[in-house]
């Protein structure tokens, strides 16, 4: 309840201000460009998703939210087990149960006990062993699988899941890779995580004050060039501008005196085969990084010795997991170093200040409706690879009698 | 904002876990089975249900809201009066205004001032001793009873209210028996509250960690059989079991080596004209309580000296009251122990360390859609019960020519 | 989660207390009468409102929600501008964002760059100097002028707005009054505000425990006549009664021992040529104040040496901000006194005390469904001026071909 009290005489009456008042508003007010997309508010089903670290779950069921399924993972063995987190009986989550037996998770209200492999009801212990109720109900489960130190859940439609290992980035698969990683649960839709963590435009304009540009200067602008290769689609940098001159308003551009000083005029970069080999700092300026994304929402920004993950994760419409994992392919004495400038200042300044600029941007956004301007073919080559990716397993499914639960096509 | 962050090494990937992803969940969708219970989400009407203590009544008003109606109470003259809580004039609640005048009550906005015997409109004090409003307007008003230390309230649809002794436990009319009450507000709906109180299945598995049972155990399982006589069904415990073997997982029982030792075997329990007087304490644990629930959501659990009530009294959809209370019959110096016995570890333990487990269970219970076992039939009885007596109901109003608010059938 | 104990033996059972249980409830269930009032729940468009005080806005953009647009104003070379508070290109609050460049606001996510002036868009400096959006694109702007140490802005359907000159209180324009003003958020529908400061009957009553009144007795009922004068509608005060004797009840009076003696009998006030100069504490006691209203909802009460205004600005259709203003005729030194007694006790209790009271009753009034008395003819008067205005407004809109907003006849 906002107060506020002035005491002082009123000016004299300013000079009445005109405009065009209602404006031209032009740009799409929906998404039905691609049906699929727009149609998958909370997230892509048919994937692997990390929802939580390896060392997160124990003896003890994790509930989890994702793609607005509400489900636990549990240890047990070794193995993780993943099942939907309603007891059949009266609804009561199983997530506050326990296992009364081994390989069992049992309800904590009348001891409802399901086989975690399975999801069989193996017992009714409030009923005796003889329960009739046994073998009656079987509880949905999910696949599982732990990779770099994640725990990643499959959610589909009744298909045999695809292998994680041909979803992961391909040069994190078998590759013991040093990685720093941060999981943080932040609000607003998937979709513009996704789109804001691929979109060319913002970085340089956004984050000009983070702290991590603070004696660094960015481009005003550049142009980029979209690449497809296999799953993934790369965002390839041409020219570089740093300063620029607008038509009825002045010169800008991203410098200021107490920052280095930028290269002159027009820099070309994009040549993959040229980076040179430098100390990581000065390359992100220079080579801020080759990004490319791929399905169903994972970024990754390519330094000439380290690679920076994002996987935008729904956890339902109005909330998604940010998952930022850094991985340097060093080996040995050399990982000292790395984890000193992790836990320092590069993880902070790159996964934090960026990411909290992208987090609050991520918060407001409120698209469609929206206006898209040149750069912004990132985006639009994001949602097609999205939209024909879904296309094609929406046939694969049909092909296989199952009908999906995303089906926006005829 | 969980933000989580880990730093190891990516460990080797655990073998795949397979599952039945689907499961097999039969159970019923709704409750069309009882539509008049299925419609009573916020409460049966025809009945007396109580709001707070007499001791809490005085001169001002003081709101309640019961079956998702408001209203307020306010104590005249010795009597306490019920009326509709929000004035006709402008919405305001009337349990904002006070007592001007002996037996009236004025809204506080513009002093309109009602008669709580008749609720007629008597005067409105800003539009001076003749304003033309008065006698135009009647405010609702609600029947009243003290009983028990307890103010009830009748919720009807206009017919003349059942002598509220009919509806009482009958051996508390008229029996000045010493009772020690408690009443809490709590979030679940009202049914939840009431089902989970007659349920035979889950006090000995929900409860054995409760530290009432600390150092007793409790038996795994029990047969039961349901009882009507007169306005109550009954619960009669028959074969109790103390130790069970589970197909293909193991041993299971609820006692502890710090737990004092069960008695061995099947012990049959159930014959009303053979329990022994003995110590509360014992009884309470070889004689669990013959349970009973009546209409409209009431349980008593009567031990061999002391019964115990609980009264789920529905203040909406979503919220109920709980009302506990325990009778003790005996007379004169021996009320001095029962007293202690109840402020100490019994009402403590009793009340509040069950109760806070069944609230738990109450908040996060969610059905239908639900699958009962064969512990349920107590359920069934008691939605039995209570769409049978509705119904009745319903014809009896029918009968005088009213047409109630919850019709549900045809 | 109130709990509550008791331990005390239930008491005697009353005599049971039987009512008129359904009551006697006329009065109009909808605001039907008056369509456009009716429909204006956010507010009537086609006015300037006041939104915050000039010395509120600088450099930086501040948002502000009028009649449920959400804008932001800024100040630029000594001007005041306003703009939709939403960047086209992907949603984002413009107020987020600052001057890049003079005269315009640039977009904090992109620098999606608009000219204050026109809102024409001039550059995306992401994109560079001849990025193709340029001129593309066009953002609504407001018309805002400052007034009386206010700013406000024009809500309208794309129409010229009227002069503001031509709805200020009269004897506000170009005169340079001192003034004391108070601008508070509040809960609570706009109208229910303005209909409870125009309201001639709670006064008396309700606010009798004000401290302002605390040592002066307030008249228990008085008549009253509406006079329409201009843009005006005066509510002009005839007889007032001190005592009154209600039948059945009776006697009622606002004194107290601790108040000073009020007059006797019957007092005609309601001359307007013969109120006394007297010193304002004893004019505001003799002479509550010639209470007088007008669109879009501005309450104006005169005394005989200053005047206090209240405008009741919808935010939204649950929120309005309560701008409060004193204005004194007196200039050069006497302006000092004036000040002393406007900070001092004067402003606290007026604005504040009263205001407190209304600010609760605006909370709590719930209507429709309402059932009118005589003395409500001032707002019968008020929502006639209301309807009358608006459906002039439009026929004059329709006249040049705008369709408006609000049009809710036929």
């Amino acid at each position: 309840m906002t107060e506020t009290v002035n005491s002082q005489p009123a000016p004299a009456p300013a000079k009445p201000v005109r405009g065009h008042r209602a404006g031209m508003l032009p740009g799409r007010q929906d998404w039905s460009s691609w049906p699929h997309y727009q149609a998958a508010e909370a997230g892509f089903r048919g994937y692997w998703y990390p929802v939580c670290f390896s060392s997160q779950v124990g003896d003890k069921p994790r509930a989890v939210t994702l793609l607005g399924e509400r489900l636990f993972v549990i240890r047990d063995n070794g193995k993780i087990y993943g099942m939907k987190d309603r007891c059949p009986h009266r609804g009561v989550p199983l997530s506050h149960g326990d296992k009364q037996f081994p390989g069992t998770i049992s309800c904590v209200y009348h001891g409802w006990t399901f086989d975690l492999e399975t999801g069989d009801l193996k017992a009714a212990i409030t009923d005796g062993p003889l329960s009739p109720i046994c073998g009656k109900v079987t509880q949905p489960t999910y696949d599982v699988e732990e990779r770099l130190g994640l725990v990643w859940v499959y959610i589909g439609d009744g298909e045999e899941p695809h292998p994680i290992d041909g979803q992961l980035p391909e040069e994190l698969v078998g590759n013991p890779a040093v990685v720093g990683q941060r999981i943080q649960a932040r609000a607003g839709n998937w979709r513009f995580a996704c789109e804001n963590g691929y979109d060319e435009g913002h970085a340089k304009y956004l984050h000009r004050t983070a702290l991590w540009r603070l004696f660094k200067p960015m481009p005003v602008w550049n142009t980029t060039k979209i690449v497809k290769r296999g799953r993934w689609i790369y965002r390839v940098q041409r020219e570089q501008y740093w300063e620029a001159d607008f038509p009825g308003l002045g010169p800008w551009s991203g410098t200021a005196w107490y920052k280095a000083r930028p290269p002159k005029g027009v820099r070309n970069i994009g040549n993959t085969t040229s980076h040179r080999k430098v100390n990581p700092t000065i390359a992100a300026q220079e080579f801020p990084g080759f990004a490319s994304v791929s399905m169903p929402g994972v970024l990754r920004i390519a330094y000439p010795t380290f690679i920076h993950y994002e996987f935008y994760v729904p956890v339902d419409a109005g909330n998604h997991l940010y998952v930022g994992m850094l991985a340097d392919f060093k080996k040995g004495v050399r990982t000292l170093p790395f984890y000193a400038k992790y836990l320092g200042a590069v993880r902070w300044l790159f996964h934090g200040q960026f990411s909290g600029q992208d987090k609050w941007m991520v918060e407001v956004t409120d698209a469609p409706p929206e206006k898209l301007y040149r750069p912004d073919d990132s985006l639009l080559q994001w949602r097609k690879l999205a939209e024909d990716t879904t296309e094609e397993r929406l046939e694969r499914l049909r092909a296989q009698g199952i009908e999906p639960a995303d089906a926006t096509a005829g």
